[in-house]
């Protein structure tokens, strides 16, 4: 297997742009953002289970989940657009700070050899809240970490 | 009755904000984004009329309508939030041109005295595309006709 690229940001005032590449095919990937027995197993950091309390990845769908390490973090959102294998445009917010929703667009994109790149955009209700995750993922506690666990979830599917 | 007061508009790179008065409480004003009887009353330019194909304006609900006028506008989007009388906030997308989804947060405010004000925040995924919705805004044809549209139903439900 090549190594799967890192996350690569680009920040605007009150969005952000990354990519990431993986070694499977697109549609597994999507998979793994929409079906719920995939999901709830590489979602969150390490370390911590996912509770999947609704979940319905469809156009007009919506969910509803808790992240459970020491304690739970629960988030929820809906899905303005999901078109497999290519495309899911959702919104989420964390419970536990409310009233700063984020607009998600995740894209696709079939690289070729069993591989796939997924081009992202954060759009946020605030620059303060932008610079705010951009300092969260440049951490690497964020975004990396959780796409780690996608990697290895990945491998074991198609091994 | 006095004269509900006009959008007012601010831009930032990627969102509009908005304030709109009217001669109505909260409950009404809210009542009158989240029930499809009303809903489909005041949507859409003058001389349209709103036809409600999908209409679920509750948290994690979705929504999908055409204005018909010479000829058929469709919209949809999900409801991230539905909170009565306070907040609404969900997404929208004009079907006939795909990939340019908007986060919309409306507060609903009472101002006693039967009056009331609309707080909305319009979040874009690029600057061009809140440039090109400020223009459709200031032009009148936008928000304007619609609020106008809200006003007279408002009336007529209170009278």
């Amino acid at each position: 297997m090549t190594t799967p690229s890192t996350v690569h940001t680009r920040a605007g005032e009150q969005s952000l742009s990354f990519t990431r590449e993986f070694d499977a095919p697109a549609a597994l990937v999507f998979r793994a953002h929409t079906e719920p027995n995939l999901f709830g197993r590489w979602t969150g950091p390490r370390g911590t289970t996912c509770d999947l309390e609704h979940f319905d990845a469809t156009t007009g769908g919506s969910f509803r989940y808790s992240v459970i390490g020491d304690q739970p973090y629960t988030f929820h959102g809906c899905y303005h657009e999901v078109t497999a294998p290519t495309r899911i445009v959702h919104t989420w917010e964390f419970v536990g700070d409310p009233g700063r929703p984020t607009l998600e667009t995740l894209t696709f994109v079939e690289l070729g050899n069993g591989r796939c790149r997924i081009e992202g955009q954060s759009v946020y209700t605030s620059a303060e809240q932008c610079a705010e995750m951009l300092e969260f993922d440049q951490s690497g506690d964020g975004m990396d970490e959780n796409f780690e666990r996608l990697d290895t979830l990945l491998a074991d599917e198609l091994g």
